[in-house]
C-alpha cells in the first residue's frame, strides 16, 4: 500500500444561509483541524459509488432508503456535495416524498390509474407483460440528487427518498453515488 | 479573518463547443488573469448553497425564480458547473418550461385532471387534506440541475426555471447548491 | 500556446462495490500512471461541454442518444463523475427507458392519451399550438444525470438514454456537460 502521493489542499467551508435553519450562517465548517477561510467552501473532489440490491416482496412496492443514503454519504466522508440515487432498472423509480403509508397507496392506486397494468401495450409483443411499470416509472422519475451541506444530507423535515418498484420479486439494483469534497 | 492557507490553482477553462452558439467555440475564459491553457477547464471546486423561502398567496401558483438562480450563481462566483435547484418541501415542484401565463394555466388546469383535489385519498386519514400536492408534484419533478457555463446560466432561449405551489400561503424553502469551479 | 501553469496532482480512484458487477471491488483505476492509492477517488475537477443539434423528421420521435453521451464522456476523459444531459428546449424531454421500439409507440400513445395534442389550451392564444408538447415533455422529463465510474457511463443493463421530440421538425438542441476528474 502507498501513500498518497501528494498532500491534499486544506478544506475549508463557510456557507452563507440566507433563511435557514433561521439563524443566520450555517456553522463554519473546518475540516482537517483548519481554521475557516474567508470564503465559501472549496475543495479537492472525492467520488465514492456503492450499488444496493434490493428485492421486494411484492410486484408493486414503495421503500425508504433514505439511511442507505447517509450510509454512502458517511463512507464517503462527504461534507459538501450530493449523493445521486439512480435505479439501474427501467421499472423502477426513485423519488421524494413524505413516508406515509396511506400516501404510498395512494401514489400506487394513482399510477395504476395513469398507466394500468394489463393493458393491449405494443411491448408486450416482445414477451414481457410489464409496460406498465416502464410508463409508471416515468411519472416518478429514475434519480434524485441528494445535495450535501456541512456533512448531512440536505433534506427538508418531510423529505423521504424512495424506491419505487413496479415489477418486483427480483434482484434490482440501485446506483449511490457521492461526490464532493 | 485569517488568510486562505494555500493560494490556489489557476482556473483556465476551454470549452469546444460543435453547434452553439453557431461561431464554434465559446470564449476563452481565464480566471485570475490566467491566460488560456491547451485544454477544458479544470478547477478547485467550490460549494456555495443557500435556502430561498416562498410564500404564495393562492394555494396554487407558478413562479418564475431564475433570477435567484442566476443571484447564487454569481454570489458564487461560479463560471463552470452547476447550480442545483430543489424544493425541500413534499407540496412543490421545480420545473423547467416557458414562462406564459397562459401555459401556467394550462399547467395547471391539466395537474388539476391528473390528480384532483379533494378526492377520497388515504393520506387525509392522517388529517391533512393535500394528498393531491403530493402526487401533482411528482409530475413536474421537485428539482433541477441548472448547467452553468463560461459564468452563465447555460439555458435555451425559453428555458425558465419555476417554482410550482400546490398547497401555499406559508412558507416553504427552496435550496440553491452552486457548484463548481 | 502556453503550458499549463501547475501540474495537476495525480489522480487516483479505487472504488468501493457491494453487489455489483458482483466481483467485489471495481477495478482499481489509475491515472497518469500512478499507483492506486488507499481510498477512494480524488482529483481536480473537469468540465466540458458540447450541444448536439437534433432535427427529426418526424413532430413526434424518440431517439436513443446513449452513444452521443459515451463520446462526451470520452471526449472530456472522464473517469469519476457526470454526463449532464438536458434538451435546451421546452418542447422535448431527455429520459432512460429501454430502447425497443413497441414501447416507445406506447409511450407516445400514453402521452398523447394524457397530455392530447389540439385541445383548446390557453397557451395557443399566443399563436402556437403546441401546448401538448409542453406538457408532454413534464412527464417525460427534460434531463438526465448520468453517472461515469471506472471510465464508463454507470448504466444498467437496459438503460439507454433517449431523445424525446414533441414539435420537431426543426433544429433543436441538446447540452451534454461532463464534470468530474
Amino acid at each position: 500500500m502507498q501513500k498518497t502521493p501528494a498532500a491534499e489542499p486544506p478544506q475549508i467551508v463557510k456557507l452563507p444561509c440566507s433563511e435557514y435553519p433561521a439563524a443566520g450562517p450555517v456553522a463554519e465548517i473546518a475540516k482537517n483541524g483548519y481554521a475557516p477561510g474567508p470564503a465559501y467552501g472549496q475543495g479537492t473532489m472525492t467520488s465514492y459509488t456503492e450499488y444496493l440490491t434490493i428485492n421486494t416482496k411484492e410486484r408493486y412496492e414503495i421503500r425508504d432508503i433514505t439511511a442507505e443514503v447517509e450510509r454512502v454519504r458517511a463512507a464517503a466522508k462527504l461534507q459538501e456535495g450530493f449523493v445521486l440515487v439512480s435505479t439501474m432498472h427501467i421499472t423502477s423509480s426513485i423519488f421524494v416524498n413524505d413516508h406515509e403509508t396511506g400516501l404510498y397507496a395512494d401514489i400506487m392506486a394513482w399510477l395504476e390509474e395513469l398507466a394500468p397494468f394489463g393493458k393491449d401495450y405494443k411491448h408486450h409483443l416482445t414477451g414481457e407483460d410489464n409496460a406498465d411499470a416502464h410508463l409508471k416509472r416515468m411519472i416518478l422519475g429514475h434519480q434524485v440528487l441528494v445535495p450535501v451541506t456541512g456533512g448531512k444530507l440536505d433534506l427538508g423535515p418531510w423529505e423521504r427518498i424512495h424506491y419505487g418498484e413496479f415489477d418486483g420479486r427480483r434482484n434490482k439494483r440501485v446506483l449511490l453515488k457521492a461526490f464532493g469534497f
